[in-house]
């Protein structure tokens, strides 16, 4: 069946080409990376090539990027490394990944001064309130870059400086995982002592993320063994996703400005076509054109209509893939969005890799909001 | 070129017929199986029937299977997990591989009473000592089912009887890396409360390890985040690795009798042309047909041999990957082996799936020892 899958921000399919890159490293070129003799010292070169080429696709012009088995391992790294900050403040953005924010939450915990930067109703970290949050005791801060929910674009570098302005020891950190490769950035422009990506979510493969540190900044392993990574992240290394990694990040970088035209049209085509069918929708917050945050109706639930599309081949999500199953945003609670809005919100994400056909997608979501609009089943009890 | 690779305990190639159950994963089947729609939905059937086919064949009869990005996170959760058990004493295999070694540690830095159990001459951990180590405030326990570096197999069942006599509360792990699909047990047999396995030594993708854990045997996230493995491992499922690791699992199973006579008989026609070839070994511990710690020489330094041998295409290791840079073997030193014969044995590893001739390795040995031997290059300093 033909079908229509928007929830790239999950994840999306790896491109064919870095599958082929990367499938030799599975047999032919086996070898453990971490033995002595040639062949395993070609394999060990191959990650350190596919480490040169992310790093200069991060713009970076110092510091060192450590493969891991996920962003989300990234994450956990950069925030326990830090967790020995005595005496000292930790702020986070309310609109964090799960990934960030349980660990924000398990610090908390422990016992350490954690506060959460609100949003404003774009979607973005309110520049207000955490000028306001800023003092001496701040030593640690990550927000970050794109929102996973709605595609809010958190200006870092502004922040970065709003930040070192009041310490300039403050150690920041951005996951930007839902920007790299698809916005125009540098992380040496950006100023970050860390920053997070991931794999799958630039078409290489689930079960690679990679976390950059700015020369000098501490990260201490939080698995220990062979010492591989340069002792900061023992086991094996996965040479498969490292190199399918690189493949997707060249792919994606060859193909930037042509994706961000393809995904600007996409997204205007796809509204247009909404208002086209009588849709009065409503975006919540706005940034990045690959990801909206929308309620399509007054009364279906989000959830309802998912399932409903599902049975008609489109695939959308009610919030990330990592906290859909706990029906609750947290983002869009803290952009102040009233609850009946987040119930009926829905998340589209779009690929430019990935089938799309504008007016198919809004005619199947206007019919099946029609059908379930004239039920009373999945509307909003408050209607 | 043709070679001969000998570190199939490093890592082994992929089986082909994994990969080709497991690419789909990648393309087709890409969905994240967190999201809730039927196509992601079928995707987490698939990550729970690999479950269910790993804990049957780990001979698990209730008890649950937690997949991680390596055996070594899973060796550093189980460790860590149970860190907090106050005043207590935790005992480890003195030659239990660096993914275990390390924690311990590092379990040890934090304060912990870490003790190490010696080893024999057989490289088995010392069972008379082990006994006298035994005390109630014996509280977890972590050996090794096959050393990874001599193939010797320690007596899981035997020693878990033993602690359990003195505290029956006692926790008892064991990393069955080197074992599992290669010896024949049951986790339930065993009694232990906890075991790692991972993919990359019996064919399957490297980047996915698995620890299985008792009913009631605690266990604690290592990384916060999206909840995945019912919140006790977060980060987007490495779905490719999953099913490619039930899948090189099933092909161990349905082919063990067939391996474990193939190999004994690949080991003993390789030994039996070393001696043809007048080649004087000495094997250090024994146990695993597929695992031989040996000196082949009384003054040629192990790691000139494998280089010497990786010019002709026969690939040996000093040691394990995992610590072959370190030049140093803690399992032979714990062993009270000489360190003149530590530091001219190689470890020779056998895979039923790779090209063997017996002859010729042998032949090429012999011609390359007979070099070295008439040269002081590689020669021990203390001859």
């Amino acid at each position: 069946m033909e079908y229509f899958y928007l929830d790239n921000a999950a994840t999306t399919m790896m491109h064919q080409d870095a599958i082929n890159e990367a499938t030799g490293f599975l047999n032919a070129d086996f070898f453990n990376p971490s033995a002595v003799y040639d062949k395993a010292v070609e394999v060990k070169r191959k990650i350190d090539e596919a480490r040169g080429v992310i790093l200069s696709l991060l713009g970076a012009d110092d510091g060192r990027l450590i493969f891991t088995g996920s962003a989300t391992e990234a994450n956990n790294m950069v925030i326990f490394s830090n967790k020995n900050l005595k005496n000292k403040k930790f702020l986070f953005g309310a609109g964090e990944h799960p990934s960030v924010m349980e660990c924000a939450k398990e610090l908390k915990r422990q016992g350490a001064d954690v506060e959460f930067v609100p949003l404003d109703k774009n979607g973005q970290v309110d520049t207000l309130a955490f000028e306001k949050m800023l003092d001496s005791s701040v030593c640690f801060v990550s927000i970050q870059h794109v929102s996973n929910e709605t595609g809010a674009i958190n200006p870092i570098k502004k922040l970065v400086k709003m930040a070192r302005r009041v310490n300039k020891n403050v150690l920041f950190h951005s996951d930007g995982v839902q920007a790299f490769m698809k916005l125009d950035f540098s992380v040496a422009d950006l100023d970050v002592d860390y920053y997070t990506i991931s794999a799958h979510k630039i078409g290489g493969p689930k079960g690679v993320g990679a976390l950059y540190v700015k020369k000098g900044a501490k990260i201490l392993p939080l698995v220990f063994g062979g010492g591989q990574e340069s002792g900061t992240r023992s086991g094996t290394e996965n040479v498969f996703n490292i190199v399918g990694f690189m493949a997707a990040a060249k792919i994606m970088d060859r193909d930037r400005a042509k994706n961000e035209q393809k995904l600007s049209a996409m997204r205007s085509e796809l509204l247009c076509e909404l208002k086209k069918n009588n849709i009065d929708y409503i975006l919540h917050g706005e940034g990045m054109p690959n990801i909206m945050s929308v309620s399509l109706s007054r009364s279906v639930r989000g959830e309802t209509l998912l399932h409903a599309l599902e049975k008609r081949g489109v695939y959308v999500s009610t919030g990330s893939a990592c906290s859909s199953n706990k029906n609750f945003n947290a983002t869009l609670e803290a952009m102040g969005i009233s609850s009946d809005e987040i119930l009926t919100s829905i998340r589209i994400s779009l690929s430019p890799y990935m089938e799309f056909d504008a007016q198919k997608i809004a005619k199947i979501i206007k019919e099946e909001l029609t059908k379930l609009e004239g039920k009373n089943y999945g509307k909003m009890s408050s209607n």
